[in-house]
């Protein structure tokens, strides 16, 4: 294994232009991977149109996402690999923060204060039940709670909460941040960064490259190979065979908050919970913000912030924590999450030669982070997958028979 | 009476700078005032910090109206006198909204399709009920209507409607387009500008001027007459006596939204309604837009958008109208209406000589805007405030007496 230590000492050259490892989009599944194979002593040129220090402007799911790392209150009957997946890199994200941290310079809000999971009605308490069997089958740490208990830890919920689950292991980090550090770090470790759309990848690129990466001004960048994680546009860049599953965009429509000054946080850790059904969180940070979200909506690319979106968002979140009131809205925010066929994600090469995903992480983006980086290094610089990674191969049987939706990428 | 056509004649000259009358304050107050003194050949500065292009920025009551021309569906018990004036400026509005179109190429969506004020339940149909007997002795024009009837003209109405009265001649205009339009109109009618705060008004200014306007940057406009149209900010400008009664700021919180792009209209007029006992309005415009407020809240200066804020316009627009949730928010308002010691406008002279308010029009801003250039024109040209006005003469009895918070203005 190549590292940017054998690159720097000259045991190594650097690629040539014409192998260089071309990075489609500047949200986390690209800047780690960009960073991480950078690392390892490949040329790296990472596009993406929107600057990172602009978050707000930006539809993007990583710009938008609460940052929540919940693999044990996430877990969803019938996608135990995905939660084991989300299991490891939940479990590697200590280090990854630390690295990180340490080689971009920038904190990314990093807290370890857990979450509780909380449910308001008895039908919302049984579905907490059936999910703590689960979260004990997985192996995650997970206690059950009265309600009292339940408000012993969070004295802000609602008399009415009827029960609840701490996973203690279930922390959060704040992505604008990790965007930031992930950018730095990439600029140090030698990543270079276009400000531009990717519409195209042809076969064959200028010099003689494997691929070329066709902008949206016409210019073509060579390359060797071709990581396609674009989000939910991923399936929109035109390629040279129909080997992109198509990605779904849910979209989500949430709140950024505020405590006023000078009072205490509202809450101490993530709050989540099943009002009647409906799924909603708080996640606070450490300098006073809360992250009030969100909706999951199937409406295509639409980005609209509605009045029915942020009516469900403010109506669960109060009746969970009625001191929500009080909060200023700092931003409201909406962002596309991209789902893949089976809602897991497309990790490393597809049917086109050279041409790679690290996307489809639908909820998880953030969470799957350190592992995505770590797979995504591992298969661009000639090795396998990893074991955990296998089952989330963009070129799956379970996904690859979806491609047919390739004609509307024409449109 | 000097006017326009004499100064343009040259058969009067413009007066001098020392004797200039000087506008504190773009909002309508100050910029009806200005175009209208201007008319009438005076020499008019308006001193604002924000740029009227701007509005989305600012938090002036003006900006972030609705702009509901209401004085039936605003009738309030012992306020009679005030719903007179303002009877009195709507009737006035055709022709103003055409006089200052013509005067400033702008058009300012006036739209001439009535309200309809609706109750949601037993309670809130009572109150129609009175005041639809207040509205008979206004003499203004108001027509009960079952629940049947409130639906049959407004069919996304909710079911649970049940009655409403139906008020044809409470029109509306955008307050944003009125405020670029008498911005338009005063600088062609010689209305000179500056981009600064006014802090002091002293007495005496440069070249032996009557009075002074001191800026935020140090500088002094030398003013024969100054008129403090500020807003709840006006009794925050330090004056050589407490001449200005206490402004109270009360909160307003609304969203700007907007059908989505090929749907109909949402509502046709505007649409208020009482939900519990609690206010909410929908404003359609002609382009779409439909503004859905509004909080009432008294919480000094502070401007913070606020969960509670958002939450209560929210559930009461979704009871009368359950379609407001498909309407994309496009922005979130947050303006400070400023209400005097007994809620009613400040008009004409204060015991500073030459000093002037154009203020305290709390809910009524933009309605009250012909009838305030009117008057305000007629005081600074030398003769009196008109007898529709003088119940809202600046120092009249009721509001005098309440200058004794002058103190607080030094805080």
């Amino acid at each position: 294994m190549r590292t940017q230590e054998d690159l720097r000492s000259g045991r190594i050259r650097p690629p040539a232009e014409e192998h260089a490892t071309v990075v489609v989009g500047g949200g986390l599944a690209g800047r780690v991977t960009a960073w991480r194979a950078a690392q390892r002593g490949l040329r790296v040129t990472l596009v993406e149109p929107d600057p990172v220090t602009a978050p707000s402007a930006s539809r993007s799911a990583s710009a938008v996402a609460a940052g929540m790392l919940t693999p044990a209150t996430e877990a969803v009957f019938g996608e135990e690999p995905l939660m084991e997946l989300g299991i490891r890199s939940a479990g590697m994200y200590a280090d990854f923060v630390a690295e990180l941290e340490e080689a971009s310079g920038i904190r990314v809000g990093y807290r370890t204060t857990g979450t509780l999971l909380v449910a308001f009605d008895r039908d919302d308490l049984a579905v907490l039940t059936e999910l703590h069997g689960l979260q004990g089958r997985l192996g995650v740490r997970a206690e059950r709670l009265t309600g009292r208990e339940c408000r012993r830890l969070e004295p802000m919920l609602a008399p009415s909460v009827r029960g609840g689950v701490l996973a203690p292991e279930d922390h959060s980090v704040d992505p604008r941040l990790l965007l930031r550090a992930l950018a730095a770090a990439g600029t140090r470790a030698g990543v270079a960064e276009v400000r531009e759309r990717v519409v195209e990848i042809t076969a064959g690129g200028p010099g003689g490259a494997r691929l070329g990466a066709v902008l949206s001004d016409g210019r073509v960048l060579p390359a060797g190979q071709v990581v396609l994680a674009a989000g939910c546009r991923s399936d929109r860049v035109k390629v040279p065979r129909p080997v992109v599953p198509p990605l779904r965009p849910v979209k989500g429509q949430l709140l950024r908050t505020r405590v006023p000054a000078g009072e205490p946080p509202l809450v101490h850790r993530t709050v989540r919970g099943l009002v009647r059904g409906s799924p909603v969180y708080l996640v606070p940070r450490a300098d006073g913000e809360v992250v009030v979200g969100a909706t999951q909506e199937e409406r295509g690319h639409d980005t609209s912030l509605t009045v029915g979106g942020l009516w469900q968002v403010l109506r669960d979140a109060r009746e969970l924590v009625p001191g929500v009131d009080e909060l200023e809205v700092t931003e409201t925010c909406v962002g596309l999450r991209p789902g893949s066929p089976d809602n897991a994600p497309l990790l490393g090469p597809t049917g086109v030669g050279g041409l790679h995903l690290a996307g489809g992480h639908f909820r998880h983006g953030v969470l799957l982070a350190p592992v995505t980086g770590e797979a995504m290094a591992q298969v661009l610089t000639g090795e396998a997958l990893p074991e955990y990674a296998r089952r989330f191969a963009a070129d799956r049987p379970e996904v690859s028979g979806h491609t047919t939706n390739w004609e509307h990428q024409w449109n």
